[in-house]
């Protein structure tokens, strides 16, 4: 990296965004991260400097950008309550947050915006998903709203000559994830030794762990490649494989019922990730079974 | 059509808008009109209740529908200054504007919500563009704002129960279009025996009288059709052929320099029509040598 860089994370307090911290000051960043509250500097190990900002209201998130006239903007920030995020209103208001934020990190100097997308903005019907050849039609309203941000963000950013670069998300787990979300729930049921109704377990996913995910974006920010990037960790398996991995690290076995509930998703979602390898220049330092020893370690000291 | 049809048109006194309210009165709605400036019932040959309301004023647009309730919106109204609404800032603003257009309909009570699309939505590396397997992948920022208009308004309508279709348009022409578009710009040089430079001028293209152009958005208000529909004429020719059919229309030639420019968009922009023919149910009744000497005389009776 060259020049001045100063880099705004909005969305910092969340699963993802807090793991992105500590990589990036290691990238050498001035790190400012944006939260509804503002935390200490130590928090996630990170240095970053903290922001207080409710990013939906319009005149608070230009006043954050004129205070901190950022190089880089990397942009986290989305409605993410589960079950809740697919269908809701709030996933327009935060494109219209997300188009706007653009618009000012431009108008006040800003080179460089990363901003995250998701698988869910493709069409399912491929086995393997492609930045370039796969159609993004996205089955739900979050998946359009985060396509609509990647569209009219990046036709934007183009035309003020700011660098735009978007990160596709497959599936992530880690410690300290909302414990609904798929992965959690396996570990629970593991360790409780307690029953889970699940789909067939037998599609092919990438599941990337969180700390890894936070190196990738942060290499993405700090890199010059612009336009969608896929994210994952090129592990290929189904949820019958990391139940079955889960129960051996964790030495107890649940009760999963796979086959219960009707499948959601399309039959594989495995991405493509030539850009993040070859274009980006990353490639995960994974030991899967170690992240997933993580992850159930959290849970382990949580459940009684 | 069943129960109440009352429709509210916005983007009336556009060069598309105002040959719709017609064919819509002749279909039995009862029309509603909004322009920036409300004009009387009889403008454009319609029935029409006028408003005036600008909207990208949120609390107008709120103010607007709450008053007049409407059961169909048609929305048409976008920015489309020629030659500035490619890259202008103001395509975001639409975006946004149209989205809560969508919400704030279905929450007075809306059923059917008609947007206006484009051709510029599509990746242009095709021939035949199908609203199903085409990809959208637009290369300007209108295009961009446009597909997001078209995803996130079709998302968020689902999932609120209001239909939502729209309809994609290609090339249209007529009388009164604005001056600087390329039909006007080959009729006046051929008028005025004047010089014109043009791109190669022979890629296949759609063009449609806007006359038909309004009647098929009317249809497509009328029906039940959901989702994307392209619309068009169905007569394919390229740029020196229409050239020349104007020149002998007019009885007058200029001198249309083909391959003077470099050529804009792509090799082949070309509607699949099957949707609007055997789903909506409309096809054209065109006489187009007619409609050309229409937008011909337009102009006859304005030049010296």
């Amino acid at each position: 990296m060259t020049g001045a860089v100063r880099i705004l994370v909005t969305g910092a307090t969340g699963f993802v965004g807090r793991n992105i911290l500590a990589p990036l000051s290691r990238l050498g960043f001035e790190v400012h991260a944006v939260g509804r509250q503002a935390l200490n500097a130590q928090a996630f190990n990170s240095q970053a400097k903290w922001h207080a900002c409710d990013l939906l209201d319009a005149s608070a998130r230009r006043g954050l950008l004129e205070a901190v006239r950022p190089s880089h903007l990397l942009h986290l920030a989305w409605y993410a309550e589960h079950g809740k995020f697919w269908a809701s209103p709030l996933n327009l208001e935060w494109l219209q947050a997300s188009n706007d934020l653009v618009r000012v990190f431009a108008a006040v100097g800003g080179r460089r915006f990363v901003g995250l997308g998701t698988c869910a903005e493709y069409s399912w019907n491929r086995d393997i998903y492609d930045e370039e050849k796969s159609p993004l039609k996205p089955a739900s309203l979050y998946g359009a709203a985060k396509a609509s941000a990647f569209l009219t963000g990046s036709a934007f950013a183009a035309s003020v000559g700011v660098e735009f670069a978007w990160g596709r998300i497959f599936y992530v787990f880690g410690p300290d994830e909302p414990p609904a979300r798929i992965v959690p729930s396996l570990i629970r049921a593991h360790l409780r030794g307690s029953s889970l109704d699940c789909g067939l377990g037998t599609q092919p996913r990438d599941f990337i762990p969180v700390a890894a995910l936070g190196e990738a974006i942060a290499a993405l920010a700090a890199g010059q490649v612009t336009g969608p990037v896929n994210l994952g960790s090129g592990q290929t398996q189904n949820l019958r494989d990391l139940s079955a991995r889960i129960a051996r690290i964790a030495g107890r076995t649940g009760d999963i019922r796979f086959g219960a509930l009707e499948d959601k998703g399309p039959g594989s979602l495995v991405p493509d990730l030539g850009r993040l390898h070859h274009e980006v220049g990353w490639r995960p330092h994974l030991d899967f079974d170690a992240s997933l020893g993580e992850a159930i370690a959290f849970w382990k000291a949580r459940e009684p």
